[in-house]
């Protein structure tokens, strides 16, 4: 497929040749807007959205983002397995992300089923539904990473909260397909932070790094409360050393969610996530 | 000092002989509302707030709760050790739970300095904290309650956030001077809970456990994130089982912050306290 008018991104400044450009961070852009937006700021890499790929066609897609030279740091997201079809639409998320070259394809897990307070139970469904994917990814050459979600989204998002718990289910699979997802929002309050994310390092499982800070106090719908990185509380600093000591070298992705954010002049935040990367993350990695 | 007019509380039915009625679940009633309210529902302790005590005044609020015959299982609260004056209000806190005779002091350690981002220089200033009260509070025979918060508190309440970091602070006084508070809405969602439960019960550590249920969606204020037990996703019967299991054979608190509640008839909200304890919690202890 041809893609008249794409042009290729100039090459990254050396402290942003690691940034990544998570597409809900400026959602109201659609994909070819969020690929054009990238290489008019000189960011290398991005995270799609099945939506906004969904959106502009899966070929299309494919075909933009190669032909801009950008690196997909992921796909988000599949999961979501208390869901009628989950089998199928994660098959479908997989082969997605094989045909974007997405470094990883990003898994929310999903919280409890309707009406069920059974998180043991709901624990171990999650574990047999990655399981049951394995086969799928390894064959499609897609690398699942688990993420875990902070616990106050355990009931109706995920009941995969910390990164220890994380890093036991991807144990029992090859680490080339089962990640993990090490996102700073949600694993920045746990004590044992630093010593997981060596751990994860020691057992090749990190998929992919995602950063954006906390917003306090929450808003109203805590789905988005997230910030810029600066604008909370969250110390990145220990964190990057921790993600690089343990020799993660790929793609930073920032991640925002933020009502603010999405009503704001795109070029505004992509030009305000380069600058706070390139102080607050790039020097730490 | 006599208090006219108190009447002691009928013996609880079994169903409720461990309930204890967190006074903040019905903080529109003062301290002797609090207190004739229990003795006309027959619940047989209470955990009382220091605004509560201060406003009717340390010596009168024990001798009314004495005169009721009510057993107090805490007084809520201690710590916040980031704010001015800290060491000292901490030290009143003990000497208040002394005169009110209660089986501990719970201790909420607050979260990050105004400014910082140095969530393990917290960490270790809380630790310092609570070695420092710990002679105080063995010298008033005093237990300190270290309580473990959700982790969307982290930020400005509580770096304390899971059960085996305040095990771990714990560790280093006696077991009878610092426990630990189990809360299930601060914890239902640790992966590692029914173990570190277990962990609590081994070193002698249960203070006391509270019980309520998290609200999903989450309200506009997260500190009234709290539902009473049945209104949410929390598996009661495998916590309750696991508490008893470790040994721990005090009171329950019912403790619940929600709006709803505090502006609904009080004697309706304990009528309901009473159902869901007997019904939800009761059972598996």
């Amino acid at each position: 497929m041809t893609v008249p008018g794409t042009a290729s991104a100039p090459p990254a400044p050396p402290a942003l040749q690691r940034l990544s450009l998570n597409q809900w961070t400026i959602r109201q852009w659609d994909l070819r807007a969020a690929v054009d937006g990238c290489a008019r700021h000189g960011v290398a890499a991005i995270g799609l959205w099945r939506e906004h790929v969904a959106d502009a066609g899966l070929a299309r897609s494919a075909a933009l983002v190669r032909a801009a030279g950008l690196r997909v740091s992921s796909l988000c997201r599949g999961g979501f397995f208390t869901r009628p079809g989950w089998l199928d639409d994660n098959k479908a998320a997989i082969d997605e992300a094989a045909a974007l070259g997405a470094a990883c394809l990003a898994l929310v897990v999903g919280g409890l089923p309707d009406g069920s307070r059974d998180l043991a139970a709901a624990r171990a469904r999650m574990a047999e539904a990655i399981a049951a994917l394995v086969p799928h990814a390894r064959a499609a050459g897609v690398r699942l990473a688990l993420e875990p979600m902070h616990p106050m989204y355990c009931a109706d998002r995920g009941v995969l909260t910390t990164l220890a718990q994380a890093l036991g289910v991807a144990s029992r699979h090859p680490p080339a397909v089962v990640g993990v997802m090490l996102d700073a929002f949600h694993l920045w309050w746990d004590p044992d932070v630093l010593a997981q994310v060596a751990r994860a390092g020691s057992a090749g499982r990190i998929a992919g790094f995602q950063v954006s800070d906390f917003l306090v106090p929450l808003p109203a719908d805590v789905l988005l409360g997230r910030a810029m990185m600066g604008e909370g509380p969250i110390d990145f600093p220990p964190l990057c050393q921790a993600v690089t000591t343990a020799g993660y070298a790929g793609d930073v992705e920032v991640e925002i969610f933020n009502g603010d954010l999405w009503s704001a002049d795109p070029d505004e935040v992509l030009g305000q996530v380069k600058q706070r990367y390139a102080t607050l993350i790039a020097p730490f990695l």
